[in-house]
């Protein structure tokens, strides 16, 4: 189940779709030698036989120095609509506790703090004879659009648990986790998605509650176009981009998307802090 | 920050610390060809001449219908914990919304419901000339114990900023992140941990407030029965084993704590669908 996702801002980069031929810069991390501070890039597999064309990927040094601050607007709008502690019911004060840094939600009565930490969001990538498993959205954001299945992590569950269990809700399939493929973390919107690779048990899937249809797509035939969320395109290019170098791997980046532009531009983000092994 | 972590369950499975020479069965993952439901011992590399000893580990195939149901004890807990909407103040009842599964905090005035969702821990697993930075807590849980820099991920920070501002605030140590090294499920408390390699960038760092010292360690002199909690005999474990098969990995495991046995014991856990690449 993922209901609400990436409901706010997107930035005004332009990107290209795979069908277009992507040319992607990848910020990579050799092992142990030479962090990603520095990087080189490397082309986009070619999709079909248009000329590659650049895609920008902003690059900022992993430092102490150079952490941004987080998104003032987003913390503190998340705060300040706590207004009554959830254990006691006392009304809140919005403050910064002693010893610590940022603006939060504190029961006037119990003293209790109200934390507020980012969700993780776990999926399946599903390759099926060289087709990946996608689902059309049935429900809001982006219904009618396609998506990988995945939906947040619940209490009590591992991440390929809740990953396993988000596939059999969405495409009614039974799926074994091959590996984990990508950790995307989203910092204006507080999530972190954390897809795995996965096989069907049975070729036999279906759409669920909250899918109208779910569909194989050749790893060249992917609508980009028509994907729901910023997160799929990146997950998808990726893969494709392991796919076609002959071998997946594993990723980690974070999707910026800027306040103030179009949720619907699904295209537009920066992909930062790219680091694959 | 971690002021509260591990604060329930432990298993009753015996192991056996790094200077008594682990003898680590791990249940790998060859990518994209035979998955993880076969799993093969791999000799946990000895760090002194004692004999080898074995470490059991549990295995359990990822599949749809293996997958546990969430601890309902944890899960309804947590839930009715939650008396109030902290959005209205209205009281909440204790119900399975229509369409859903799980037990939820609905509230009886706005009909909002209250989800719970694991949180994420990060922090920095530093190598400084083949010696690993660890801080001896000030702050309970296991103060006076050793940990790796690391703390929950705020709202609006991505996990590796969350690692470098943690390690900041820990051992005013400032990090330059080189690479994603593990990613570690606790579904018994509702935690994912996510470590990073990293460096110096400059050889400083001293105890920040809630800590009491920092210190490098040799791999093979690595206090590992005094480690602050689980996690971190399996990071650190993990990692020895790597740097000792000279290549670190990606690892994607689940440390499974049993209810009922008691929380100080930091070797009582299994390390399920253990995963690497």
């Amino acid at each position: 189940m993922l209901k609400a996702i990436q409901i706010r801002g997107c930035v005004t980069l332009r990107c290209w779709s795979l069908k277009q031929s992507l040319s992607f810069i990848s910020i990579s991390s050799s092992f142990n030698s030479k962090p990603f501070s520095s990087f080189s890039p490397i082309p986009y597999p070619s999709i079909d036989s248009s000329t590659p064309r650049p895609r920008r990927l902003r690059f900022t040094p992993f430092h102490a120095s150079s952490s941004p601050p987080p998104p003032p607007l987003l913390h503190s709008a998340g705060v300040r609509n706590i207004k009554f502690c959830q254990w006691c019911g006392g009304p809140t004060k919005h403050d910064i506790p002693d010893g610590e840094e940022k603006l939060r939600a504190i029961c006037t009565l119990c003293g209790k703090i109200a934390y507020q930490n980012p969700k993780m969001v776990v999926g399946c990538l599903i390759d099926h004879d060289n087709k990946v498993l996608l689902c059309k959205r049935n429900i809001q954001p982006s219904h009618g659009l396609w998506t990988l299945p995945a939906g947040y992590l619940e209490i009590g569950e591992s991440a390929v648990e809740g990953a396993i269990r988000e596939t059999r809700e969405e495409a009614n399939a039974d799926v074994e986790v091959i590996s984990p493929f990508a950790q995307l973390d989203i910092p204006l919107i507080g999530q972190t998605y954390m897809i795995f690779l996965a096989k069907l048990k049975t070729p036999h899937f279906s759409p669920g509650p909250e899918s109208s249809e779910c569909q194989l797509f050749p790893v060249d035939e992917i609508p980009i176009n028509s994907l729901s969320f910023s997160s799929m395109v990146v997950t998808l290019s990726l893969y494709v981009e392991d796919v076609k170098a002959g071998k997946p791997k594993f990723h980690y980046g974070i999707i910026n998307k800027r306040p103030g532009t179009s949720p619907s531009d699904i295209h537009a983000y920066t992909l930062d802090h790219h680091m694959h092994l």
